[in-house]
């Protein structure tokens, strides 16, 4: 049995998301910048497929922006931000410690310029309160940016109530909704979002095309300079097929998300519920406010490479937490934001579900991570110290 | 009949390169950063891509960095050897007055950090001289940049020789070489290229990805910060299927590319021949050091808008320069910089071939271009006054 349960690193694309594609892969395949009816015929299509975008987040077409991903929506959003910010002499930032490295990456280089970035607490199950942001943002704050849903652990932020501190004290909010566009309700302006990324390959659209939402009156900083697609702010000839791609994907996501939800819910449930019983494991993240499909735990004892590899081997397609810093040797920087200590940390199973996946296939994984945890903490010898008593457990 | 004259804005994808694609969006979606075999299977197909990749260019894997599209790697590469020169208090980067404005947009912008810029005269043939270039280094030169092929005009450049007078005096040499790639033969060791950029939707394959190469040991600066991915040069998942269909395209493009050339050129001429018998007719650049599919020329009394739309309406598809700039009121940059006045860059036609165009295509745009410049002209109140000798004629 092959099961893929890595669905927040990238998803398989679904059949009427490549049936959007292929037409402008072939026949429709104009530049939407000539003026000939082969490239008019691409321009409505992407007028088209900004309006559905619109709709489907709640705002404006001219509020959407087409980009090569969820990087680079974040990277835009933020610099964009900043500069609005500097320009007033407000070179504050407020984050949160887990965000992803596309937003704590960009925050590094801001800091290096000069800015100060203050990153919140996100405490044990992975959540930062409203009340933390209002603590936080002082006169010279210019934005907030904290993510909808973690990559990692899967938590979900309250973003209606830090949109609506934002919003009253005059402070951008930005949201990275790469992991929660298409798993959960976004309307932009019922959460008090002024900015929010998103990245396709996560709901089963095509990889390489994202949107950055950016609320009308926003001035937004280049990051591709050159010719005056998407009104002068990034540069490039508009992805057609992309866009198209991901704008059904969207849809397809929205219209079933109440029964998506509901399944992938049942089956993530039943999937912690049986890796719980595995002894000295630990959820990550809080049980409940946690995106439908993710399912991340930590077990003592056990090197999270190694336990990929085995259940690689198994037919298991799981991650040990961000796809994007694998290989890395530190310990992941989420894991450590909600205390866990780093001999743990490197020990973390993410399971990241679909609506494709079943519950045959969940039966399958859990029992598949027992046996494996089981074998793997027979040759450790760490497990050993801590069974003899030489040590002590962690996790208890 | 309808005629695809627009090749320059965009392409046809091939059937090779759609089917390349294909398989990486259906069964293989994997991240390739991913451990998993299902990543790894990704992951394999990247460093596969890379090294054909660099095999086609005359180049190491590793000096191949994935970016979204020329744009993007204009606008890496210039950025990156700006910050290299910079840090050594060499603040001069040459140029030329009709590169693409991915390149121009991100030297204004440099302009502004308080780089100085040096535009080079590319004469009224197009054609910029090594010896300009030369002449216009100075001790703190960090970067030359000049296209391969112009965009509107079609014009080659001697890079090869550009490429040794930088070298000698030890200045980087980037070229722009969304138009060459595909079309001209490239060997960047032997053309004394440092950097170069291409984008695939010029070639026959998918739009939204594209190629920086940077020779090693050029430090390339993030413009997308995030995951680890291309090194850490370049944040984001990687576009598996459009890197592989980039790929196709681009071995495709190159084994074909002498039989190509020789039928390309021979249609080129043809339209050359075709429309030169217009009166007051110009064909803009030089005559044979242009790519094999461009065709550009101005004609007095007409507006090219309205040109390019009654030609739509023939089923001929053309253009009237860059497409990226098209809805603009200013007349090309390319035109005015080869000695073009306001009047006559106004109505330019550009009508760039592919290897897919027939003689018969051919002999119809040309009596197409024919009766439509004759009928423009017939309601022209400026045509009335050059025939009427109340105006004089630029074009003789």
């Amino acid at each position: 049995m092959q099961v893929y349960l890595d669905n927040a690193a990238t998803t398989k694309m679904s059949k009427s998301a490549i049936n959007a594609m292929l037409p402008y892969m072939d026949g429709i395949y104009g530049n939407p910048s000539s003026l000939h009816s082969a490239g008019q015929k691409a321009s409505e299509a992407l007028v088209g497929a900004r309006e559905r975008i619109a709709r489907l987040l709640g705002c404006e077409a001219r509020e959407i922006t087409f980009t090569s991903g969820g990087s680079e929506a974040d990277n835009q959003a933020i610099i964009s931000a900043a500069r609005i910010g500097g320009k007033k002499g407000k070179k504050h930032i407020i984050s949160t410690t887990f965000e992803h490295h596309a937003v704590l990456h960009t925050l590094n280089r801001l800091e290096k310029e000069g800015f100060e970035i203050t990153l919140l607490d996100v405490h044990e199950n992975g959540i930062v309160l409203p009340g933390q942001v209002a603590e936080a943002i002082r006169e010279d704050t210019c934005l907030v940016t904290i993510m909808y849903a973690n990559n990692e652990i899967g938590t979900i932020q309250p973003v209606r109530e830090i949109g609506a501190v934002c919003r009253e004290r005059g402070v951008l909010f930005h949201t990275d909704a790469v992991q929660a566009a298409g798993h959960l309700p976004i309307n932009v302006r019922e959460q008090n979002i002024d900015m929010l990324s998103l990245s396709a390959h996560k709901f089963h659209g095509p990889k390489g095309i994202g949107v950055l939402y950016a609320k009308k009156g926003i001035l937004l900083s280049n990051l591709i300079e050159g010719g005056a697609q998407e009104r002068g702010k990034r540069a490039g000839t508009e992805n057609i097929p992309a866009i198209m791609g991901m704008t059904a994907a969207l849809e397809e996501a929205y219209s079933h998300i109440n029964e998506n939800t509901e399944k992938i819910t049942a089956l993530r449930d039943r999937l912690i519920a049986g890796i719980s019983e595995i002894p000295h494991s630990i959820l990550n993240g809080d049980a409940k406010k946690r995106l439908p499909g993710n399912v991340n735990f930590c077990f003592e004892g056990i090197e999270g490479e190694s336990l990929l590899l085995l259940l690689d081997g198994k037919g298991v397609f799981a991650s040990s937490g961000s796809a994007c810093t694998s290989g890395s040797l530190e310990p992941s920087h989420v894991l450590l934001a909600i205390g866990r200590v780093h001999d743990i940390a490197h020990g973390s199973l993410r399971l990241s579900l679909s609506d494709e996946n079943t519950e045959e296939e969940i039966d399958y994984t859990i029992e598949t991570v027992k046996n494996v945890v089981e074998y793997l903490r027979g040759m450790s010898p760490v497990w050993r110290d801590l069974i003899n008593g030489k040590k002590e457990f962690i996790i208890k």
